[in-house]
């Protein structure tokens, strides 16, 4: 039986990159297991599996009940294949905090509060005394500067930069600042995809206060783009909370050069929000949070505080 | 902030010694650490703590609300410290199946399907390079064979079958099954314990079917001495399952050297559940379950089965 090992829906380049190099990690420790994914890669994730040179995991929709599966880089039902809970998870590497997550067997859990998955598979590869691959310290390597922004993330560890560091010598990246510019400019490299897409680059379904609220983030290195379509994205957000039963959606545009954050809020029941979790005002449908880069570490947190 | 590490209530050997093992892994690693446990040493642990010249841990009756913790040996609220969903949980080390916990932020979890925590504990150890002191590895050698039954258990897995020597060795116990039976003979010395400290010598609740349900297993060298006092632990498992309103209420006795199971059997609807789950009959309150002598791995599993 091959195991399945998937990162979460919406998938960014921690939860491809981190599908990839885990299965080869189990296949390399006598686990036959193949990478999938959930969901379309983003043009961050095109470039580094581009770059790499790493075929695209396939597309996952379905599995039969009971099947064994490995998550990285969520745990909770919610961001993971649908019917999660009729399968039987055997193993997860995540650095996301604890969800609704069980099982009814003992399993391999490997949590940690790092930045970045790729960090948590770097430090198994060590465990093991397992030799990287170039292709594999790149990919993991990636992921962390994509999850930390460069290092600069406040979910950033010292375990991130310095694994990071590490990674980079054996991918013979020399710049690794280069490097995360030319990762930030093919993610922000947009053109006219659909405003749609645009909201679900990095989008999330929260739970603050028993109700639903939908989360996206754009991070970009070119916030004047997001801005520009500005009515449309507004326009799909609208649509995603009507088509979801959602209570509320927010979309933040993230500047990963400036760490500023502007987001996108539908109307007056939605600033009230706003402004009731981080005393931000709103105008022409825009609030500007500050230096709130992080969802994981400070928009979430904000929500949850708020709602109690 | 000195963090408390403590196993699950009714401690075993592998509840205290890991705690006390994984307190001093972490204030090696840096953060302070104190090792607790949440009731009575059972005989066993007691012959163990006195073997490797360690002193009792503090008990532990509750904890200030927002408190971190870390948990070793146990995962599941109902089996710790009263008020867990209110304490800040922040690091598991655990081989159970992961039960009802969830965390507001990342932490770090390590489980492994492995027949002991002790055994987690010792790779913990090797990755990070840290040398094991003798006592070190004597009380997590004791965990692995009290929780694999000297590697005879159907939860035993390799891992543990290599770590148990390897401790062994860093321990100077040379003979192991000598020690293994000096360690089952002190569990077995039983004197004049009261039937209900009997029944709760390694005692857990579990929900099957939505109810809830008591299932005391004694571990044993000499059945014979359950078997005499079969009317008082009868009466007992009566008293509890009236006390905590539950379901039902079950005691194994199970017989190490000779890896048998009989189970006491309260009344005939209790033996209905029995035949039903185990297809055994009961006679004069006993059932023979035969060869189960793993409660996780071959009792709670076939209850979780006939309860859908």
């Amino acid at each position: 039986m091959t195991l399945p090992v998937f990162g979460h829906t919406n998938p960014d380049t921690d939860a491809i990159t981190s599908a990839i190099v885990y299965a080869s990690l189990l296949s390399r420790l006598g686990v036959t297991a193949k990478a999938y994914r959930l969901g379309d890669l983003n043009n961050e994730t095109s470039f580094v599996l581009k770059t790499a040179g790493v075929e695209v995991p396939d597309l996952l929709e379905a599995l039969p009940e009971g099947t064994e599966v490995a998550l990285v880089d969520h745990n909770e039902s919610g961001q993971s294949i649908s019917g999660l809970s009729g399968l039987k998870v055997t193993r997860v590497v995540d650095h996301h905090k604890l969800g609704d997550l069980s099982s009814k067997d003992p399993l391999y859990l490997r949590f940690e509060p790092v930045g970045c998955t790729g960090t948590i598979l770097g430090k198994l590869y060590r465990e093991h005394n397992l030799p990287i691959e170039g292709w594999e310290a790149r990919l993991m390597l990636s992921a962390i500067l994509s999850d930390t922004l460069h290092f600069r993330s406040p979910t950033t560890t010292d375990t991130d930069r310095e694994m990071g560091v590490y990674l980079a010598q054996i991918a013979g990246v020399t710049d690794i600042k280069a490097y995360a510019l030319e990762m930030f400019a093919a993610k922000s490299d947009l053109g006219d995809t659909p405003a749609d897409k645009l909201l679900k680059l990095d989008y999330k379904v929260f739970p603050f206060g028993g109700k639903q609220y939908g989360l996206g983030v754009m991070e970009t290195t070119n916030p004047g783009y997001a801005l520009g379509r500005k009515a449309e994205i507004l326009e799909a957000m609208k649509q995603e909370k009507a088509a979801k039963n959602l209570e509320g959606v927010f979309f933040s545009v993230v500047d990963i050069l400036e760490e500023t954050n502007q987001t996108f809020v539908l109307d007056d029941a939605h600033a009230e929000v706003i402004k009731g979790v981080f005393g931000a005002d709103t105008q022409d449908n825009v609030a500007d949070l500050g230096n709130r880069i992080s969802r994981k570490k400070q928009i979430v947190p904000a929500f949850e505080k708020y709602f109690g």
